[in-house]
């Protein structure tokens, strides 16, 4: 029913737990790869994170996250770009091709949205060698409008994948995250374009009402308004073939124990189909 | 430096007033236009919100609001169609050409996003030969995605403006509302392709944090993120010369003395430019 290598639990949905901890969850519930963040990893080390999923057989399907690009201050924006590129050497030692970057959104105290989306351009553009040269693909995600003044000016995956296009393909592509583009009249037809430009796939469910933080407000697949079957078989008629990733802010799950969750996302997994 | 017939202010900004509230609100403040909702006119009465409006020189420049098609069920689909053609009786009998759509969320029920898009388009098809014989516009009104769900699934204004391009330009027409899109990298192109199918302009800002009421994280222009200047330039370039209405919804707005909220707006409407 599937050319997907699978479900990946991203570490987001747990996030109380440590890179070891995660791993072990994954472990007991037959998940067999992961999506870590670097701040975790960072309190783990790059190294024993490394060593801790090898160990345990499960493959790092993405490292969460670069980008936040949309400084006009050259000192903050160097700083981003150097941060960037810490982030690609790391994702690359844990053994992942995939760095997701969540762009940033307007430019701090400016209204400019192109200026912030030609300041992102740059910046994959400097990006694209050192990407190149550790074998990573940058995926670039397109976060829900909600999130265009304080997070991502990128709305939508066609934009996503038009500023992918720029850049070769072995650099640069797009992450479908269902919760940010299930909205789109154009989402199918842009899946398609996207082809093997997408890099990685990722679930979870837009459930009402919204949180106060907006931020969390993401469910389990099932508990809300998306119609995931024809997004996944979009996905996967692109020629997507890697990990499908669980990612999932709510803070209601985050309080829940863990191996509760990692179930139901096990459980859920197939009904995406 | 515009061609816009001048300001105009919704009634939502001022929820708290009636319609003779906010008409006299409107002349001490000498804004020249005033966007009507029906809740309030029934309260009212028809003819006596109209002939206020009228005795006070006032131009009513839209009707707010029809629409909430997506209903499966026969007889909740009848039901919106009957409202909205009571809708456009109610918008000829204000003097306004314009009434409002907020067209709808996903199907009670559904999840499959392409059949409320379908029911919108069917319903908008039967309101037309009784908004061509009452001289009334219906304006597709985009809303952000955030409402997608629940409120309007047509989340674009190009997306809003290939269902205006299935009817006569003088029976269905296109809203543009700052707060639902400016955060879309097609909006100058898709203002521009709009042209005379602009019904409405309006204009409110983003503001941050969202509060818990999604709805209601609207501000005055100037007070968040949203650069009017360019949007304000296209749709004036498009060909638009009504009224520019303020809608804010906000209950800090809404709990300030009225005649503060109209000052607030007059003041700020130069800003748009």
């Amino acid at each position: 029913m599937t050319a997907f290598a699978g479900l990946s639990l991203n570490q987001a949905t747990v996030q109380n737990l440590s890179v070891p901890e995660a791993v072990e969850l994954c472990v007991r519930h037959d998940i067999g790869a992961i999506g870590l963040w670097r701040e975790h990893v960072a309190r783990t080390g790059l190294a024993a994170s490394a060593a801790c999923a090898k160990a345990a057989g499960l493959t790092v399907s993405s490292l969460c996250r670069g980008g936040f690009f949309t400084h006009a201050d050259p000192a903050a924006r160097a700083a981003a770009i150097a941060d960037n590129k810490a982030a690609i050497v790391e994702a690359a030692a844990l053994g992942t091709d995939t760095l997701v970057l969540v762009s940033g959104g307007l430019v701090p105290g400016r209204r400019d949205i192109g200026l912030a989306r030609r300041l992102i351009a740059d910046a994959i553009g400097e990006l694209v060698p050192v990407a190149q040269a550790h074998g990573v693909r940058l995926g670039v995600e397109a976060l829900h409008p909600v999130f265009a003044a304080d997070r991502c000016v990128i709305s939508r995956l066609g934009e996503a994948l038009d500023l992918a296009c720029q850049f070769p393909a072995d650099a640069v592509g797009v992450v479908v995250d269902t919760y940010h583009v299930w909205w789109d009249a154009a989402l199918l037809p842009d899946i398609a374009r996207a082809g093997e430009r997408i890099v990685s796939y990722q679930v979870c469910d837009w459930i009402l009402p919204l949180p106060a933080e907006t931020l969390l407000g993401r469910g389990h697949v099932g508990d809300g308004h998306i119609d995931f079957p024809p997004i996944t078989a979009a996905v996967a008629a692109a020629g997507y073939a890697g990990y499908v990733e669980t990612e999932i802010f709510n803070q209601t799950i985050w309080d829940a124990p863990a191996d509760d969750t990692a179930a139901t996302v096990a459980k859920r997994y197939p009904t995406i189909f």
